[in-house]
């Protein structure tokens, strides 16, 4: 997992690390790429992995099948970012306003096969219009919408997927359809999510087959969610696979019974820095700027608070979690009705904690400090960006 | 509100800027410094504030009384900026870990009068310590918990602030009090903060007097929080008032009352990329990403969801708010139970968001374009930073 490109401080220790910041256990990551992989080599389908999770350069060339992508990303500073790096077939996943079209087009004629994502005439006439005057098609695909919980064309409106794809026809290039279950985060159980990875997989099998009807050629067609992908039994029609946050997985991920604690690749390292011993809490300098806002497992069957609390190996307490989180403060404390004892943790005390959602936690930081299972030495440091 | 040291793009426009990203109307951020200025002159208070909000050192510097503070940090990372940019007084409200004293010495030695905070007798110890062997007397706070909603210690407890300040006292500095009434964040209506401050006052005067009928110099009395700053009758007894988020403002702020929603400086450019009309939704390129996942109004009389959408020169629409955030998708709606029309908005048309809390929101980015109110020209770039 050594990366020579990379930074490699000599003997760095977990505690010699300033508090809080993030932990990244590459054996956890690299298996549950691992896993992914090889489930969809089996089901015959590529691996298009969303690079939006990690935002970095060496976590992306462990994902990806080739250093040359395919890979899917959500802003065009991620675009730049991978392209810059040698990947070469890119996704940009998100409905492209016109404006971003004039850096979508500078990308592409720098050699980056940039595709982008529509669901409107509107936007298809503009991407039509864009590739006419720059005397270079676009190639777009068409966002279907498998589960109504976002964007995209309802899959049997043909009326509406043929009207795009003609505009788009006027100086763009119809790359195929595209869908995202994100309706799977909430699907509970495994004949649940099976029935999502098959509704995500009729949908762009059935839109494709309406645009293949009207004459349109449609030759990708691609579907994604962690969730669906790794429920998926069947992927006759589909070509391509996106999924992001399987490569760190999260307490998210746990709850929908897609990954065990024991997977979760990615946590935030803190300090204990008091107690209120008549409340039962223990203070951590780790708040929401590091764990973020995000509340995934609230609507889960355990809410994880802002998170779960392991000790500095990364190994879950059992009830500890973080009740509640000020700005640099959270505050630990046993889950509600949970019979266990609080840890004894002294102020100087290190733990970890593990994330609701590993593309919010991960996004509150510019850096990975990279670990190998079980063990206390910083072998890496993989810087992460943000922006747009 | 130019500054020289600043980039000043040459007539730069709303409209050229890519989406999502943050803007700062100036005149309104004046207008918020120069209002709780006023108000702590005529209360005879210092103000102390806290930079945590802005992490921009030209944000600062309008902050500021002068332009070597007072100020106060919640990480060591503003410390090192601010102490970089020329700020001389600085309190570090975080409760400290023995672990960073290292540093806080080394920035001790620069010449900065930083100080700390702790609230137990271990920290305590572990300050003296230090600063015996390093010959440099540390100054800390002892923190007073006035609202049990965090940290600090109880103001009655006279037993044990005598036994931090004794312990402290054996190579260290009893700076003084502090206290943070963030359960004024809860209160509702005048009355309620009135109290909440009354209380915050009441709390770290007590403190004050145990310590000093212990024979400690408590020469600093430290009270704040917006809320309380800006309901504050009398503050007797206290030296100065720390607060942040008065400098922006916010949906939260607006919500408990302390501003209006024409007070509120920040907010996020974002563009429309879709609609799904049969579900009356707007989609637009600000997700949780752009916004947070902060959703401090939640728990509030009107839930703003993640965020209150505004025109393009940051005039509310109504009833059109953020219903939903997925990483770079903003869902736009009419807020449960409205009447009002949903605005035209066309893909490509740009909108404002009124964020929940500023500093999850700002937090999200990397640099703020500063705007004067009703205008669309950006008069600077300033940079803010990040991490610990």
């Amino acid at each position: 997992m050594t990366n020579p490109q990379a930074l490699r401080p000599q003997a760095l220790h977990l505690a010699d690390l300033s508090t809080p910041c993030l932990i990244l256990d590459a054996d956890r990551m690299d298996r549950n790429i691992a896993r992914l992989r090889d489930r969809l080599t089996d089901l015959g389908v590529t691996l298009r992995p969303h690079l939006k999770t990690g935002k970095s350069v060496e976590v992306a060339q462990r994902m990806m099948p080739t250093p040359q992508g395919p890979a899917t990303v959500s802003t065009l500073q991620e675009a730049r970012r991978f392209a810059d790096a040698g990947v070469r077939d890119i996704i940009y996943a998100v409905g492209v306003s016109p404006a971003k079209l004039p850096e979508i087009l500078t990308m592409r004629r720098e050699g980056v096969d940039l595709a982008i994502l529509l669901d409107s005439v509107e936007q298809a006439a503009a991407v039509a219009q864009a590739s006419r005057e720059a005397g270079h098609a676009i190639p777009a695909f068409i966002e279907i919408d498998c589960d109504g919980h976002r964007a995209g064309v309802l899959p049997q409106d043909g009326d509406r997927l043929r009207a795009i794809a003609a505009a788009l026809s006027q100086g763009g290039e119809l790359r195929g359809v595209l869908t995202h279950a994100g309706g799977s985060y909430d699907a509970r159980g495994d004949d649940a999510l099976r029935a999502c990875a098959e509704a995500e997989r009729l949908a762009v099998v059935t839109a494709a087959q309406h645009l293949r009807d009207g004459g349109f050629a449609c030759p990708v067609v691609s579907v994604g969610s962690t969730p669906t992908a790794h429920r998926a039994q069947d992927l006759t029609g589909v070509t391509e696979v996106r999924a992001g946050v399987f490569v760190f997985f999260d307490l998210v991920m746990a709850g929908i019974g897609i990954c065990r604690h024991e997977d979760i690749a990615l946590s935030v390292l803190a300090t204990v820095i008091g107690h209120q011993q008549d409340k039962g809490w223990i203070l951590v300098d780790a708040g929401w700027m590091a764990l973020s806002r995000d509340r995934g497992t609230a609507g889960q069957a355990v809410d994880q608070g802002y998170g779960l609390v392991c000790d500095v190996e990364g190994r879950p307490f059992g009830d500890l979690i973080v009740v509640q989180a000020n700005q640099e403060h959270g505050v630990l404390a046993l889950r509600p009705g949970s019979e266990a004892d609080l840890p004894p943790l002294a102020i100087g005390d290190r733990v970890r904690i593990f994330p609701n959602h590993a593309c919010a936690t991960a996004a509150q930081h510019d850096r990975y400090h990279v670990v190998d299972q079980g063990s206390d030495i910083v072998t890496a440091i993989w810087p992460r960006f943000g922006g747009w």
